[in-house]
């Protein structure tokens, strides 16, 4: 018997009493946790689990606002859960804008691949604006849970991946939270100070109502 | 000599070689660090680094909002630096409002201990929104980052106790964010669909400029 | 159509691939993990799951501590799993004492709402106390783990609300820990250094056996 | 009826409404999740579930490395699921080595309990080497993720004890990642400059194919 | 020039731009943090640095409760600051005991290395004792923050390696913080029902005061 | 005075006393805590802190492995100093390679964004290996601490922008840790089961010694 043979057996009986450790692939059909969702059994996790190919296609940017968000969230791409991070692609056309918003749970860092765009955030503690012309290659960073936007600042399409702290960071759009939902236009202007003209109008247009 | 006499040496000896490790007072001169703040020496710590009065103080709302936000964060109450919650006292007159807003750091949750509010939060995976009346002994909880707002509903004075689950979680007031600073009027109303009009007319009362 | 119409379309599209992301209710009914339950289902989530209502009611303090302490853990307050914070009210009536205890899962910060509470805890490295009587508005820390007590300091009931920094932080009481099961006074007395006497009557009150 | 005997209901109608807190012994047959397997219901755990017996038992060294790996990690020892740490066994032989590897998921902290053991890591930013012959009752730490290492330093049989920062740490032995799998000889080559003779030397005695 | 020698350089490069990420060994005479000490510059960190020679002596149990506690903490190994673990050694001579006590930040390992141990803890829910009898090669863990004990269960001398997960878990005796203080008798009595006469009796002989 | 007036006032005295919370960009002359470097002044900082221009230059690949490795961690981009993440460029040149490598604090996730990459990863608990040839758009995730390599698959230039979970991930390249440092070549063969030959070969072009 190969004197190494021995060895390879040690790590077999290693391995049989191994269970999962080295990562938890969501099991999308099973619960969620805070944590993250609870595992596939690793037998049935194959390389595809950790790839994803969604972010090598432009959006749809034949919208209002030009632009598109294409999330690997954990939702999208379960390789992901419990690893602390996650991706998305941005399409801007020219014009396009992806509004103000937030994500309640995690760091932002955008890396500009093609293109130009105005991008910023505001801080909390100051109401402080930090805003930036970026150019292909340049990157920023959002930290967590601060209002920022994106900007298209050129005159052709711009391309932007984008990397989130977070396996399922949350995207909370300002003026959807406002206006594309059922909250009582009375409330909304109550806590913007918006006039009644401006809120009815938006709710109008975004799908809101009352 | 008495037999737990040694005992008492053995506690001193650890004691002695003992360093600060039940928890860490925030020294505000020194630097602040992800963490928190480092810590002030565990000998110069008293009991007072670990009592707040100024939650019992009534909050000035005669001003528009009609409405005070007292903190008890880590800048106002040095002792719970690295604990893991902070506090703070709403004062709401009758009409008063704290403006939607988020906690980029923490989750929220809330004790009416006066009064009626009407408090809400905003999902972002839908835009839900979730609404309550709340009374005297009630208490609701908003988690990280998503956008709230409480307005008094009733009549009279309202008073909440707040606590939040970071010693330094952060305000960003949505009508703040985007109207109080000098981020260009045009920049705003790009990133919220909002109307010139508006938007010059809110960057106007609040202090914005451009 | 008008023209944003197609970004409330961008917007139900994004939010039908969501899935759960910025809070996770507790399914009690399911199992529990080191980082909290499992998730109730966003489509059965209601605000409700996000507001409770029994700090309002003042705990029945007529027994031999005269004080109660009424949880909202997330056994009882289901909106707050995973959310890192809890909360619960005391409620001392003229000689109530809260005994000694420790929270081993969280930070505890106290605000007083009625009467004179004194409350004190205790270092681990030196033994150091730290007391303090407490009045209305009057807010104190307690760093995880550590022990500590309140008492009714004045003549009237005294009423406090507590948050802590975990959804389920735990509560030892040391004199249940001791004497309230089956551990023996044997090694009861070995532990603590109490006598036979005191550890045998203690365990008669307090229901323990052995 | 005794005085504290209304004490002894107030302690039992808390515990009565709380769910588990201080710990989660994982339920092996349930799924695991980012932080850790799902609990086992707190009724159904014993003392048996914090007790492990196999790290009393030396490991057998009769093989090519003349060592043996004991595990206490959470799939052995379910009690330790979510608390933070677990422990192992090493037994060298005469000659006996621990292999090259990385613990991915925890820092290490070995206790000398017999022999000599020579022991280092590498550190990841300029390649330094922190290496040290360890007696009996010497401890070292190697800092999560980096490579290290273990030899019998000494002619007669050596023992540690390790304690690792995670309950599930994970084991990669450098040689058997690269030689005991199918990864083909090409790509082994290409990766790690080694020679294409020496590859397939190694595959071959480890039992790695391509 | 040898093809390898600019991936040599390459790697120099790397390197020259690289600051501490590996480790972070605590510099004792900075501040410490939330996290941790601040971190030892990395060019004047040694091996000594992860290298602890204490736990391989014997304690002094000459004492009143015949035992002993070396403590591996951050303090006395500065190596393991921020890796998430320490370890400690104790010594229990025939009738010895650890007396009754927590950790209060982490969960504690216990592995019997000579002798017979009773080690025990309590839960916190329903003051459930889970208490054992260990010998030689058993492993017990007690989860953070519990209350628990070790006591010499045989007639020889008794050792055991303890690791803890968190550098600075923090050592807090029951008895010694109730009565090796200046917390007044009339509070300590009222806050655990023991009688005024132990509790003077032990503050006597413990070296509390009041 | 316009009715919004006082609102404003309201939100500088909030401000003014509020210190640093959104985020804590790091001071790389102070020193580095476990999480992270102190803070740089909030009043020092600047939109550029938070913009690194660094990954839109090509990296020269006119080296041995054909590649090259543009780090933006905390040490060139102070902003996301406790934010999470951190990012890099991949330069391949056609025959270029990654070698094997782990990020010790880090998980990573690769989008290519030019050309062919060929990557995989070897689990721990099996030495399973997960592969795929990868192409523009396509996303890869590599969970924390696990070997990991990335290979040119075409005959073009590949370039590829990388997240990874930390902002100071740490890179351990594993020949180089066997054979860019002094590490004695019989310890290097005593760990690996490397011939002699290899590893003195491997030691002269890698600049190692002994």
């Amino acid at each position: 018997m190969h004197p190494f043979f021995l060895l390879s057996l040690l790590l077999l009986s290693y391995s049989a009493s191994a269970l999962q450790d080295d990562f938890c692939v969501a099991d999308l059909s099973g619960p969620d946790t805070p944590s993250g969702y609870v595992c596939k059994k690793v037998a049935d996790v194959t390389v595809d689990d950790f790839v994803f190919h969604g972010l090598g296609v432009p959006g749809n940017t034949t919208n209002i606002i030009k632009a598109a968000v294409t999330p690997a969230f954990v939702a999208q791409f379960p390789g992901i859960n419990g690893l602390g991070l996650s991706a998305l692609r941005l399409d801007l056309a020219p014009g396009g804008v992806i509004p103000l918003h937030t994500h309640p749970g995690g760091s932002e860092l955008i890396i500009i691949t093609k293109g130009i765009i105005i991008a910023g955030f505001i801080s909390s503690s100051a109401n402080a604006v930090y805003i930036k012309a970026l150019k292909k290659g340049d990157t920023m960073v959002f930290p967590q849970g601060l209002l920022h936007f994106q900007i298209n600042g050129g005159k052709s399409n711009a391309v932007a991946f984008v990397s989130l702290s977070n396996p399922n960071p949350g995207l909370q759009i300002t003026s959807f939270a406002l206006f594309a939902n059922s909250l009582p236009s009375q409330i909304v202007e109550k806590v913007t100070f918006l006039d009644d003209y401006e809120v009815k109008k938006l709710k109008g247009v975004l799908g809101g109502t009352n």
